[in-house]
């Protein structure tokens, strides 16, 4: 199928929908209206027909949409038909958290080493069984293995250098949990979760509230 | 200061200048121009200008900004000048890791308890100490304690009826955590980290880049 110019507003969106129609399957639903579509989703129905219209045909009038087909189709466009290995930079709760995490492999990201340079850490193994290695030894893993995504939860202090390397090594991607923005080169890409600026956002629609 | 009008743009803006203030502030800068607040934080400086030209006037000309005091009016805009009381629902993996997470409470977000219906938790503490109680007691809990805000790290087939508990008791914000759309009363606030869709994005803008 081929794909539109699509924009970041659509794409952001998509994930949602493919919640939602995972969930439908799980229900046993096998077709949906952009209606009842929305109803659900609190998006209006025209804004569904025309988001879903940028990756084709999928739905069908008077039919409306086929659950699984189109739950199959945006997986793949979102490049979940495949299985990502990923490493994780910190060893700390976060990162552990995040490795210990079974839906991520559920949907293919699979978690397969942590590095800390927490002497503490390294040779032990997380509660799912994933060892933590010396992140000095992350030049000699990443030649040995095929890694396309590195899970950042150490501190700003050591984030930019340790992102400098995994670019050296190849990574294609960083999810970044740590405190600041990564300069990286282009072609590589950074999604960040800034939980602290969450949570102040947070903070702040709370005080508008009083 | 009288806060004009704010476009959600803005705002979510607002943590991040948070963010390099506060590192400038440390790194003991008293003031910086906007080219200068331009450069480091990749944004032009007129959009740093008209930003916070919505706080009102922080900015002199041939000067610049006084960092320290930015830094404490975007922290007073963004509540960050009180502390807030938090509970945790779910005391699992990322529960437990976001609880024990100290700077949150640098920033004034206090975890005070965490509930969970496993009783192999209830009655055990996390590593910093705080106490996992039976989400049978949250109600008594919360009539007895000042608690403003729940993060919620539950499955979503529990997290709707939590959520509605929370909010008979008088939570102020969810920040929710759980892979599904909160549906809660108008005036409580619902702060998403949909963890697994920011996953997503990264996975479909690794597509892209092949």
């Amino acid at each position: 199928m081929e794909q539109k110019e699509v924009s970041q507003a659509v794409i952001s969106r998509l994930p949602r929908y493919y919640r939602y129609l995972g969930e439908l399957k799980d229900e046993g639903v096998e077709r949906i209206s952009s209606n009842e579509l929305s109803e659900r989703m609190s998006v209006t129905s025209s804004q569904i027909r025309q988001d879903l219209n940028h990756f084709g045909g999928f739905g069908q009038q008077g039919y409306g949409y086929h659950v699984e087909t189109l739950y199959r189709e945006i997986g793949h466009i979102l490049g979940l038909d495949k299985t990502h290995n990923m490493i994780g930079i910190g060893a700390g709760n976060l990162g552990q958290a995040l490795a210990n995490y079974a839906n991520f492999e559920k949907r293919g990201f699979r978690i397969c080493a942590l590095f800390d340079k927490n002497p503490a850490l390294v040779g032990t193994k997380t509660v799912r069984g994933i060892e933590i290695f010396s992140i000095d030894d992350l030049e000699d893993y990443m030649k040995d293995h095929d890694i396309e995504i590195a899970v950042m939860t150490i501190p700003k202090t050591s984030s930019e250098g340790v992102s400098a390397r995994l670019c050296a090594c190849g990574i294609k991607a960083i999810w970044n949990f740590s405190h600041t923005d990564l300069d990286v080169p282009e072609g590589i890409v950074v999604e960040n979760v800034h939980l602290s600026e969450s949570l102040m956002k947070l903070s702040y629609a709370m005080e508008g509230k009083k």
